[in-house]
């Protein structure tokens, strides 16, 4: 039986309550696991949290005093934002602490900084719960993959952007009514331009491509593309063609670099994916040995990352008195090994399409079109051409292309919207075969 | 950066090729993410493999002088098949080295003794491969999910038979044909008794249930029912009702104890589990804290096991020199805090069922079914009762019931099936709603 891992924990919120109630319960059998008592030190809470039995803890007000507390072996950081959780985590770094954290925000922004204080100390930080909650993808594709040079990931990896696609799919919803439900329910925030519009979801995705393709994080240069623009009918054309309309967040090593991408997808109906609905979160890995593989849970709630943050604690409690170098490295690989690959910017990122365009009822205008994608190299791989009603005049045009360049793309889609034959701009979302 | 380590690789099988070349390709990458150089010190093989450029292999066609190498750190034994497995891991144990091996039948059925005398040296056994090939289901279960109490899990673990489950769902053909086409394209060994009964999937189960609950492995106490006697009609109807049929494991904590049982299933179509086709694999894990959680992946193969067994190369290497007491223990929980409990008889298990017997079309039988299921406190949930075509006097009744025990409905089926007005054995199928 190893020494006892004595715990700071900063954060009562959501999280933070969920980390006491589990430590409390599980006790036995987390103890039992960690072969060390696992004990809660202490607890910084701005206020007293109704959800946790206040009376066992020792409890301050002040983040900063678990920071310095000399009993205290590993700090966790579950106060969320970035200002304040940067000093706070370089704090107990520069006091001998390890770190447990659930802050994708800042990991994405400031890991590569907090990893290098971690080096100089000889502390580890882990963030397992940064990444879609209770799932265990960080320790998947960090250790669990380790054999396979990653080809590619793709994940269902914000649940308020899911839980509202979902909506607009099955009950054929519009955008900013499902959104109002959501923030009723709790799973948005009054702002909710994290979720929707995909910051969250690249923060979580630069860790995860880190991981996988052994690079610094990035968080700077991921695309982002959110779902406030994804219309109802969108959605159905997508269903009538036998694709799901997902928010994904893609990372791709291809010939000329990576590629980092958050924006809604076309995925195929058969993909395992497809069917990830409401609030759950999933991701698709695929490596050069293994293949694709999927893993999938809650993305969100406070048992669920709780889950992930006790983890992590036990993680360390292992480790704690060994060598920093018989500990996981921060990323999977060890830090010396990271190499810097070239971003693609999303102009130069390939991908398939569907398109979405309003055309005059009249003959030639498919072959106009057609002609003017193929010019640019894009060829049509699927088509919807809906018959006019008696007194229209416009019938929607909907189409899939096979991949190509986006600057491509964006060419030929200039060039089609400025027909005479076509009304307004025309729709474009990215699909992707995920095979 | 640490020491090189030197692996012995015992066999050169399927498993054993795709590991030499896995190793080989992505040296590079692997030895980043280890933090020491990987090197295949021996391979021990009865012939040569054309799968493997054996040119720069030091080979014996001797397993045991591996385990005796004084050059190798790490045996990896992928021989397969139990007596002489475990004699070459309990020599190479007593020699020193730390064991990593994808045998599923040697750990389920002689792990306990393995780890005993591994503890007894401070070595340590990973066995990562054992189950579904390359999801890193053992890592996720014993470390990502460490914070839960496991409540259940569900799993399709054995590729061949969920291969023929697919084609009978998706083709309409019989068990016998789709196993002998299995066995055409190599899925299925010439004697699938392993496969199609079960037994391979109850050795995967024993494992993931020993890591869940705490418990030593206990094989002899799996129940196991097969796939052989499914007939393409129930796979139809259970279709009609909104269910797959799917050879699931399943282990689950009662009050009175644990559940371990390998057999068809039921389940609801909308489930990720039941849309888990062909040879591939998937486990559902539920935790307390985290909730229902899936793992979905390549089952088999070479490149997918080797990735397993690598990724244990990996862990092991990075705690090779750690104290004994730093390593993830072999279960995941210490090998002192393991808690014997009971395990269930399938007779006093309880689950839904699915039902189909042949009544003579008259009034009343579905009446009298009723009474005698009510009479042991069994309601039913669902039917189909299908018309009489004009010249048929036999119609097919088809049940969904409630949980019940299982001595219960065996009792209740009996006295169905001695009903005049019942024609012939009833099909029962297990039902779960894995929620």
């Amino acid at each position: 039986m190893l020494k006892p891992v004595r715990i700071g924990i900063c954060g009562l919120g959501t999280v933070g309550s969920g980390t006491v109630n589990v430590l409390a319960r599980n006790q036995r059998v987390i103890n039992a696991r960690a072969g060390s008592d696992i004990i809660v030190e202490q607890v910084a809470a701005r206020r007293d949290n109704p959800q946790v039995d206040m009376t066992s803890l020792n409890v301050t007000r002040d983040i900063f005093e678990v920071a310095k507390n000399p009993n205290v072996d590993v700090v966790v950081e579950l106060i969320g934002g970035i200002s304040v959780a940067r000093e706070l985590i370089l704090e107990a770094i520069n006091n001998g602490k390890h770190i447990v954290t659930a802050n994708k925000a800042l990991i994405a922004e400031h890991g590569n900084e907090i990893f290098a204080a971690a080096d100089a100390k000889g502390v580890t930080v882990a963030f397992e719960a940064a990444v879609a909650g209770g799932i265990p993808i960080i320790k998947s594709i960090r250790e669990g993959l380790s054999a396979n040079r990653i080809e590619w990931l793709a994940g269902i990896i914000n649940g308020t952007g899911n839980f509202i696609l979902t909506e607009m799919r099955d009950k054929g919803r519009q955008f900013d009514e499902v959104l109002a439900e959501a923030q009723e329910l709790g799973y948005a925030e009054a702002d909710p331009t994290f979720d929707v519009e995909g910051i969250d979801a690249a923060h979580k995705l630069v860790i995860l491509a880190s991981m996988s393709f052994g690079i610094p994080l990035q968080f700077e240069k991921v695309f982002t593309e959110g779902i406030s623009k994804i219309e109802p009918v969108d959605v159905a054309y997508a269903d009538e063609l036998g694709y799901r309309i997902k928010h994904l967040g893609i990372a791709r090593r291809v010939k000329d670099g990576i590629e980092l991408r958050v924006h809604p997808t076309l995925i195929p109906e058969k993909r395992q994916l497809a069917n990830v609905d409401g609030v759950m979160n999933a991701i698709m890995v695929k490596g050069d040995a293994v293949g694709p593989t999927m893993y999938y849970g809650a993305g969100a709630g406070a048992e669920p990352t709780a889950s992930s943050v006790i983890a992590d604690i036990v993680d360390v409690a292992r480790t704690l008195t060994a060598d920093p170098e018989h500990r996981v490295p921060y990323l999977g690989f060890q830090q010396s090994s990271l190499s810097d690959s070239n971003i693609l910017p999303i102009d130069e990122v390939d991908t398939a399409y569907y398109l979405r365009m309003a055309a005059l009822d009249k003959p030639g205008v498919l072959s106009q079109v057609a002609t003017i994608l193929s010019d640019s190299g894009i060829s049509i791989e699927a088509l919807i051409q809906k018959e006019a009603d008696d007194d229209e005049e416009i019938v929607p045009l909907i189409l899939l292309t096979n991949r190509a360049v986006e600057k491509d793309l964006a060419t030929a889609i200039s060039k089609i919207e400025a027909l005479s034959s076509i009304t307004g701009p025309i729709t474009r979302i990215r699909l992707e075969p995920l095979k």
